[in-house]
C-alpha cells in the first residue's frame, strides 16, 4: 500500500504538518497521532460526498497552513507540542466496500502499533468499523472503549441487502468483540430510526444511548461525566467518534443525513475538549463532512475544529499530566501570560 | 373538488402513507390525521417560494418513505399507530388569494367533519385563515384556542389594498369569530412589526403574545406552561399553526421573511412536543418553508420533523391516555426496551 | 428481485407514466420503452450524486406529471403515442460495484427480452456495461452497435485497482464481446484523458471516435452522418448511450467529471434527434447527471428533455416506417396544424 | 395610484436614470423611453421569483449607476441621447391577478398615450397582456403587431380554472382584439407545450411562429427578416415581448420555466438589436427574470443588457433617421473614432 | 470629498432615511446618528467580499424602506424618535488601504463633530482603526472605551508586510493612544489566534478579554456586566465594534473568517441592546458582513438588526433618561399598549 | 523574496508539476515555462474574489495530480514534454495596489530573463501591466505584441482616483512603452465600457479591437487571422493576456464582472489553442477567476484548461517546428494512434 496523497484533489497535510507514509513506520515512529484521510462515501444510504471530507477538513482554516495552531482556551498549540503528521489518504474505492474497510483497518492498526494516536478523517461512518477495530487490534480486543457522538444510532444490521455500510458500523463493531456493548457510550441520538428491533438489540448489550431529550433534560455535562464514568471502567482507552451530523442542521448543514434538534457547534466542541482532556483517548474519527452540501465551508470549518479541540486536548491532557495547574475554564484569557 | 395530487412536481404522499380523496369521505372516514397541501404564495409581501412546501416537506427524509416513523423519543410509531392519510394538494392557484382561500376552508372543513385532525402543509401563512376557521366551523366558532409560533403577529389590517395575505390571517380569524382574541397565544414574535396601532388592536382583543425578550427572560418552558393554562380555558381544542420563521434563520434559512433571533430547531420541537401531547390538538398547520432560499434542504427537513414530532406527541397522547405511564422525558432511551 | 422504487426518495415515475415490475413480464408486455432507474454512483472517481440521477430526471419539468409530452418539433405525443412505462430502480448499493452491476444487467436483459426498449436513467457512466450487455444478450452479442456521447472514452482498464467504474465500462463492454469495437462511435470527445496507451488499445479494436476538434471542423452533422453509416453495417441495432457531460459545463455544471468546450444543449438534442429518427434504436442510457451539482435544476431538466426528445423521434420514425410522409425540420410549426 | 418605488427592496431606478411618476403625466410629458416595475409573479404555474425581477434587473450592473451607457457596438448612449426615465414599480399583489393586469395595464396606456415608448420590466408573462393592450388603447387596437422571443407560446386558455395567467396572455391578447393573430410573431418556442388543441388555435388565427428546429434549419437571421416583413404589413407599431427564457437555461438559469435548446445570450442580444434598429418598436416588456434561481446574477445581468440593447437600438435608429450613414456590424469599434 | 452614494450598487440610504452631506456639515447638523457606509475589503487576509456589506446590510429587511422600524421589544421607533440619516459611503479603493483608511477616519471625525453618533457599516475590520480614532478625535484621544465583539483579537502587529489590514486595527488604536488597552474589552474571542507573543502585548497593556471558554463558564450576562464597569471608568463613552464573525458560522456564514463555536444572534442583539441602552454609546461599527458567502441574505439581516437593536436602545435609552420608567424585559408584549 | 506558497489554501502546485522558487533562477534554469500565481484583487471596482483564482486554477481538475495531461486534440503531453515549474504564488496584499504590482513585477521578469514563459495566474486584470512589462523588460521594450481576450478594454485613465487598477492595465502598458499601441490586439470586447473619450485615446494609438459585432459578423476566425499578421509584424513575441470574462457568462459565471453576449468555452479554446501553436508567445496570464462566485466550479475548469490548451499548442508547436507533420484538426483521434 503506497501513500496515495488525497485522493480527491491536491497532495496536502492537515493544515501542513509533515507527512508521514503509512506503509513505512520508520516515517511516524515517534508520532504522537497520525492523521489519515479516509476518502470513502460508498457506505452512505442517501447523500453521498464525504469522500472529499478529508480534503475539505485539512484546509478549511483561514490561518496560514504553517503547522501551528496555539490554542487560545487551552493554551497549547498542539501541532507543536505534539508530533502530529498525516498519512494522506487511504486509497480506498467507494464502489468497493469491503476492500476500503479492509485497506482502512490496516492502516489503521499500523498507526496504532507504532504508539501513535490515528485520527482519521472521513468518509462516511463505513469508516468507523476499521477506525475503532484497527486500534483495537492492538490495544487489545474488548479493552477500548467508544464515545460516539451522532444523530444516529448507527446500529443497523442490513442495508441494501449488505452488513457494511454507514447505518451498520457500531453493530459489527459490538459483534466483532472489538468494543464492548457495555462501554459503548451514544450521544446526541435522536429522530427516526433505528426501530424496536435494533433497539432491543442495543438494549441486550448493554448499550449507553443519551437521546436528545434526556440531554435537554438532565444537560449535557452531567450526561457526559456519567459517561465518562461508565467508558473507564475495565477500559484502558477510549475510541471518540464523532458524525458531524451530531451537531444541528443549522451549524452542519453539509454533512448526508441531516436530523433537525441536535448539538449547537459550542456544544459538540466544548464535550471534545472535555473528552481529550479527561480521558486516555487512544484513536478518533471525524465523519460525514459532506462538502457538496456545504454552506460557504461552514461544516468544514468546524470538522477541522473539532480535531484541532482534540488534538489541544491532548496536548493539555499531557503537559497537565506532568504537574502544571489543571486546566481551568474559567480563566480569564490574558490571565497569567 | 378533485384530487389534484402535489401541484408541484410528481403525486407523492407525505413520507409514503396512503392516500385518500378530500372529495370522498369514505376514503378518510377513519383517519386519525389527514395530511393536505396548499401550495399557495400568493400572499407573500416579500419572498416567494412556499408553495414547494408541500412537496418539500413530504419529501425532506433520508429514510425510506414506507409509512412508518418510529420516535425514538417518544417510542411511538406515529405512521403506523395512527391511521394518517394524505388527501394531496388543494388546487389554489397563487394569483387568486380569495378563491384560494375558500378552497383550502373547504377542503380543511371536510376532513374536520370525518373527525381527523387536518394537518395542513403551506404554501404561506395566508392559509392560517381558512385552515382554523375550517376547523372552527366544525369544531365550533370560537371554541378552538390557537397557539401561533411566528417570529410576526400576522395582524395586519391591509396590505398591498388587501384583506386577505400572509400578514393578516389572525386578524381575520379573530374578526370572523373562529377564534377569540383572549384564547390567541402567539410565541417567538420579535423584530419591527407592527407598529402600535395593530398592537394596540391585538391589546383590545386580550391576545397574549410571547415576545422573545419576555421568553429569553422567563424561560420559554414557563412561557408555555402559562399559555397552555389560557388555552384550554372555555375551550375544547386547540389548533397550532407553526411558521418556521420563528427559528433562528440559522436553522430556517429557507423561508419568506427571515428575522435574526429565533428560537433553535430543538426548542421548536420541543414545544410542539409538549403542545401535542399536553393538550387537544384538533387541527396544525406548517408554513412559510420556501425551498428556494433554503440550504442543503434543512428548512424542509425542519418542516419535516415538526409535523413527525405532532404526529408522534398525538400518538403517544393517545396511548397514555388508555392508562399508559406517562412520557418521561428524563428515561434513557435504552432502558425498558 | 423486488420493485424497490426510486431508492433515493418518493416513488415516482417519469413523469407520470404508468409503473411495471421488471420481475414480472407480464406488467411490461406490451410496453414499447420500458424506464428504468440505476442510481448508482459508487464508480464515480471525483464527484459523486448521480445516484440521485434517476429521482431528478424523472421529476424535472414543469408541466403537469400526466403521462402526456406533445413534440413541438416533432408532431407526436410519445408518452401517449407510445406504451411507456417506468419499472423504478433497480435496488444498486453504491458500496458494491459487481454486484450492482449484476442487478441492473439482470433487468435491462428481461426488459429487452420483451421487445420493449430500456431507456436506463443513471447513476454514473459505470451502468452503460451492464445496460448495453443486457441488450445484446438478448439482441446478440455482438450485433448492437454504440453511439456514444461523452467528454471522456471511458476505455480505461483499471482504476483504484478495479475493473468496474465509471472510466472502464465501454473496454468491458468490447472485451466481453457484447459490442463490437469497430461498431462504436464516440461523439464529443476532448481534454486530457486517456493517454496513449489506451488510445492504441481502441485504434487496435478499430473503435471510431469524434474529438471535439474534428466535430468542429468537419461540422457535428457531417459527423453524425459518417457513424451513422458505420453503426449500421453488420448490426440491426443501435444502443445510444449519453454522458450528460457531453454537453459544456455551461449547460450541464450538474456532473462528476465536467469538461469545458462541450456540444451545447441545442446539439446535443438535435443529434438525439437524428439518432432515434434515422436509426433503430435497441436500448438507451443516459448517465451522469449529478443533482448536488446543479443549478436550478437546468441540467436534470436538459436530461429530461434528452429522454423525451429520444422518446419523441421514435414515436415519429414509428409513424413515419407506415407511410407518414418524413419529418422536415423546415417545416413552420403552425403549417398543417 | 401613487408612486409606489420598487415594492421588493430599495427605492431605485434603472441604472440611475431620472424618477417620473405614472400619476402625474407632467413627469413625462418629454419622455422618449419610461420604464415601469411590474413586481407580480402570482400567474407563474411553477416557480415564482420574477417580483424580484424589476428590482434586480435595474440594478445588474457594475457600471457606476450614473444614468450613461455608451454603446460599443452602436455608438449611441441611449441614456444620454434618448430620454429614459423610471416610474417605479405598479402597485401589483401576486395574490390578486386581475387586480395586478388592471392596474398594470392603467399604467402603461399612461405612459404610451404621452408619446413615449413604455418598457415594462416582469413580473411573469401574465403582464404581456396589460403590456401590450395598454399600447394598442392609445396605438389603436389591431395596428401594433407582437414579436414575441419565449419558449413557450403562451397561448394556453385556462390554467387552475383562471382565464389570466403566465401561460395564457397572448390568446387573451389575440382575443381581445388588441394584437392580430396574423400579426404575431412568436420566435424561439420549443419543448412539449402546447398541446394539438391549442395548437390548432393557434394555427386558426394565422400565428407564425418559430420553432426552434425551424430556427436550426433556416438560420435566425433569415427567420427575423421574414417576420419583420410580416410585422410591418398594415399595422404601424411593434411591441417586443421578451420572455427571458428563450435563452438556453445555460445563459438564464434564473427564470421559472426553463426549457433546454434554447438561444444563446449573443444570439438574443442581437435579434433585439436588430428589431430596435430596424422596425418601430412602440412598447416592449422583459419578463420571467427569477433572481431565487440565477447563479452570480447572470440571468439579470442579461435582462439589464437586453433592455439596453434596445434603448441603444433605438437611439441609433432615430440617429440615423436623421441622415446619419446606417449601422455597419462589420464596422472596426475604433474606426472612425 | 463629495458624496459618493454607494459605491457597489445603486443608491439606497439604510431602510429609506434620509441622506446627508458628509462634506456639508449644515446637512447633519441635527442629527443624532449619521449611519456611513465604507465599502472597503482590501484588508482581509482571507475572503473578501465585504465591500458589499454597507449595500446588503442597508437593504436587508423584507419591510417597506420608510424609514419607520418600530420595536416590538423596546417600545420605540428608533427611525423615528432619533433624527437618523445616511452619508452614504466613503469613497474607498481597496487597492489602497492607508488611502482608504484616511478618507474614513476625516468622515467619521465630521459626523463625530457634529455631535451625531456615527455608524459605521463595512467593509472588513481594518476600518475600525478609523471609526474608533475619528470618534476619539472628537471625543478626546484616550476618553472613549471600546467595546469589541469578535472571533478574533485583532491584535495582530504586521501582516503581508503591512500595518495595516483587518487583523491589526486595535493594535493601531492603542498605539495611537485613541482608546486605552485598560479599557479594551473584548467579547467572544476563540480559535488558535493570536499567538503568544501578541497576547503577551495585550496582557501587557491590560486589555480584557472574554473567550468564549470564560463566556461559557461564567455566561455572557456576567461578563457583559463586568465589563460594563471597566468601561466606565475614566471614559465618557463607548465605542461598539461588531464583527459579525462573533456569532456562530450556523447565525453568520457570510463572513470571511468564520470560526465555530460562536454567539447565537439572539445573544449578540441581547447583548447590543445592553450596550447600547446602560452605557453612553458615542460610536459604533458594524463589519466583516461578506454577501457573497451569505445564504438567503441571512448574515445581511443580521447585521441590519444589530443596527436596528442598537439604534433602538439608544432610543429607549433617551426616552428613559427623560423620566420613563425602565426597560423591563419580562413585561408582556402586549401589556400598556 | 521568498517563496510564500499559495497565499490563499494549501501549498500546492498547478496540476502536480515540480515547485520552483523564483528568488533562486537556479531552480528553475532549465524551465520552459513557470507557472506564478498572483492572489490580487484589489483593483477591481466590483466583485472580489480573484485572490482565489490560483488556488482554483492550480486544482481544478478531477484527474490525478500527476504533472501529466496528454491531450487528445494534440497529441501532445504539455506537462512532460514541456518542463513546466510552478513558483508559487507571488505575496501580494490586495490592500496595496502599487506594492502587489512592483513584486509581481519582479517575480515575472525573473522568470522571463531565464528565458521560461511566464504563466501568471491572477487575480485581477490589474496585474496585466506587471506581466506583460516585466516580460518586455527582458524582451524589449516594444518589441512585445499583445493579444488580449476580454469583454473590456481595460484602457481607463483613473479609477477611485487611482492610475492602477483592472479597469487600466492596457494603457499603462502602452504608456510605459512596454507594448505598442499598434501592436495591441483586442478580441471580445462588448457592452457599454469605455466611453467616447478613452475610445478615442485607443484609436489615437492604433490600437485594434475586435468587438463581438464584428466578431459577429465575420467569424471568429478571419479576426484571429488579421490579428495574427499585426502581432507580428516588427515584434518578436507575443504576450497573450485572457480575461475570463471575454467567455460569455453562461461558461463563467465565475468572475467580477460578467458582461452576456461573450465566445463559448470552445471558441476561447480554440483561439488559445491557436495563438499558442502559430505564434512565438513569450508570455501569459489568466485573470479573472472568482471563485466565490463559480458554480460547481465550472470558471476554474475552464480557467485550467485554458492554461493547458495553451501549454499543450506550445508543446506541440515546438514539436512541429522540428520537422513534425504540422497539426491538423481534421483528424481523427485513433488515426495514426
Amino acid at each position: 500500500m503506497a501513500r496515495y496523497g488525497p485522493m480527491y484533489g491536491a497532495d496536502i497535510t492537515f493544515l501542513g504538518v509533515d507527512r508521514c507514509d503509512v506503509t513505512d513506520p520508520g516515517t511516524f515512529a515517534a508520532a504522537d497521532v497520525v492523521i489519515l484521510g479516509a476518502p470513502f462515501d460508498g457506505g452512505t444510504v442517501n447523500r453521498p460526498g464525504a469522500r472529499f471530507g478529508p480534503s475539505a477538513i485539512r484546509q478549511a482554516c483561514y490561518l496560514p497552513h504553517d503547522g501551528s495552531r496555539p490554542s487560545l482556551a487551552l493554551r497549547v498549540d498542539a501541532l507543536a507540542d505534539l508530533r502530529v503528521l498525516d498519512a494522506g489518504d487511504v486509497e480506498c474505492y467507494s464502489g468497493d466496500v469491503e476492500g476500503s474497510i479492509a485497506a482502512i483497518e490496516e492502516a489503521v492498526r499500523r498507526i496504532a502499533a507504532s504508539g501513535a494516536v490515528p485520527i482519521v478523517l472521513g468518509g462516511d461512518h463505513t469508516i468507523a468499523l476499521p477506525d475503532a477495530r484497527g486500534v483495537a487490534r492492538v490495544r487489545g480486543m474488548g479493552r477500548v472503549s467508544m464515545i460516539h457522538f451522532d444523530a444516529h444510532a448507527d446500529t443497523g444490521n442490513v442495508a441494501f441487502g449488505h452488513l457494511y455500510g454507514h447505518g451498520q458500523p457500531m453493530r459489527r463493531l459490538i459483534e466483532s468483540g472489538a468494543v464492548r456493548g457495555d462501554r459503548f457510550l451514544q450521544i446526541g441520538l435522536r429522530g427516526y430510526w433505528p426501530g424496536p428491533e435494533t433497539l432491543r438489540w442495543m438494549a441486550e448489550r448493554d448499550m449507553r444511548s443519551y437521546e436528545m431529550t434526556e440531554i435537554g433534560a438532565r444537560g449535557l455535562g452531567e450526561c457526559l461525566t456519567e459517561a465518562f464514568g461508565i467508558a473507564l471502567d475495565e477500559c484502558e482507552g477510549v475510541f471518540l467518534s464523532v458524525d458531524i451530523d451530531v451537531c444541528d442542521p443549522a451549524a452542519a448543514p453539509g454533512t448526508g443525513t441531516p436530523e433537525p434538534g441536535g448539538l449547537s457547534a459550542r456544544g459538540l466542541l466544548d464535550s471534545v475538549r472535555r473528552i481529550c482532556y479527561e480521558l486516555p483517548v487512544v484513536g478518533m474519527d471525524l465523519v460525514e463532512v459532506a462538502p457538496p452540501y456545504d454552506q460557504a465551508g461552514i461544516t468544514a470549518a468546524l470538522g477541522n475544529r473539532v480535531v484541532l479541540e482534540a488534538l489541544s486536548a491532548m496536548a493539555r491532557r499531557r503537559r497537565d499530566a506532568s504537574g502544571h495547574p489543571p486546566w481551568d475554564p474559567r480563566q480569564p484569557l490574558l490571565d497569567g501570560r
